[in-house]
């Protein structure tokens, strides 16, 4: 099967290629470094890269930002940032999937744990993660048939909470996160949000 | 106490007014025919509204849309307006409260059962209800010891669907919505949503 793989140079991103690509043809996008490139802001560069790439059977997104800091230091801008980038820009990744995705092929987004334990720092995010795990139980509805729609919650990745200087055990490693994208590709659910967190 | 009832001329907010008004003063607010005017999808007028009011116990809003359509007839535009009005114009009321509600007091926002039991039609709506209760999480956490705040998730009010020409016994009655709005105030929680549904 042909996978995009939106968010392919990230941490997650280069796990999730080394576990599909023996069974699978990854094509990378990102803003830069990637097969394709993609900034998921904006909707038209979304709409090039989908004509770039041609028919896929599954496309994965681990890409997209949304801007973490306390309340009193979010602007304005911030929110809008975090709505435009990692929120819409997810969004509209299923919008502008018809006709690029097989028959019966599935589109997987990426919230986060931060949807449901906060912690301080984590408004704007806590918004974006809750927002795409409504749209993906609401457009799997409306996409029955044609595509499935998934969404992967990762808990604290341990090279991240390793890179904050935070103890890694308290994290799933990357690999391991990998392995739900897998599953959200090769099996029949859709409209689930697929938590992927330290057992 | 005074409460600040942002959507008081709507169903909830004419039941809400209601069942506050022989314990409390309340001071309504929406576009248009309220005690004070504010538009929740633009900021400055939500700091207008707070500055017209004085100082208040508790802020409750049930007013701001959200728009249901379904995804082959959802706009750019829809989706903007939605995060704009409903989700940010929430999101604002609770940034704006600080210096406006007394310490100890309470902001109740409300979302709906779209965010969890999305329906053909409610990609927008899902994504704005599930945002709410997202913010509403961290918000709670981040103001803690300041002020409360919550989201009520009404199910299918019995008026609406009569409305709609479907079965109201199907509903809740707005006046039991309005017991949780109720609720929200006189207890203590913080960062919960209240499901508001027929049992
Ligand atoms: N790591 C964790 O602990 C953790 C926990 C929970 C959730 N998550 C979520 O999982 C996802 C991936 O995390 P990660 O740690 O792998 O992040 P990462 O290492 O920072 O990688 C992000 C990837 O997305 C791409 N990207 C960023 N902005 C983009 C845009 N506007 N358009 C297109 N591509 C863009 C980046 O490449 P370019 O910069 O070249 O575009 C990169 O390939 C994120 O949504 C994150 O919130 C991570
Ligand atoms: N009714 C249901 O079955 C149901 C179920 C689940 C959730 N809900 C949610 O509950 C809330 C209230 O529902 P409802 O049925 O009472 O609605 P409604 O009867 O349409 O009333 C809406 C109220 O909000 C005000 N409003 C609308 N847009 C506004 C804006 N931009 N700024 C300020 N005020 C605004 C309206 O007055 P103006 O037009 O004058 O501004 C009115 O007072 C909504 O968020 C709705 O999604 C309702």
């Amino acid at each position: 099967m042909r996978v995009l793989l939106v968010g392919a140079t990230g941490l997650l991103g280069t796990e999730i290629r080394r576990c599909l690509e023996p069974e699978h043809e990854v094509i990378g996008a990102s803003r830069k470094g990637s097969d394709v490139s993609v900034d998921l802001s904006n909707k038209a560069s979304i709409v090039a890269m989908y004509d770039a790439v041609g028919k896929v059977g599954a496309v994965v997104c681990v890409g997209g930002a949304a801007k973490f800091a306390p309340m009193d230091a979010l602007a304005d801008d911030d929110y809008a940032f975090s709505l435009a980038n990692k929120l819409m820009g997810q969004v509209n990744l299923v919008r502008c999937a018809s006709g690029h995705v097989e028959e019966g092929g599935s589109v997987t987004l990426t919230s986060g744990t931060l949807s449901q334990q906060p912690m301080i720092g984590s408004a704007a995010v806590s918004i974006v993660n809750a927002g795409v795990e409504g749209f993906v139980r609401a457009a799997a509805l409306e996409l029955q048939g044609k595509m499935r729609v998934n969404v992967v919650s990762p808990g604290w990745v341990a090279e991240t909470l390793a890179s904050m200087g935070k103890d890694a055990a308290q994290g799933i490693a990357a690999v391991d996160v990998a392995k739900v994208y897998k599953r959200a590709i090769d099996e029949t659910m859709t409209g689930q949000t697929l938590l992927a967190a330290k057992t």
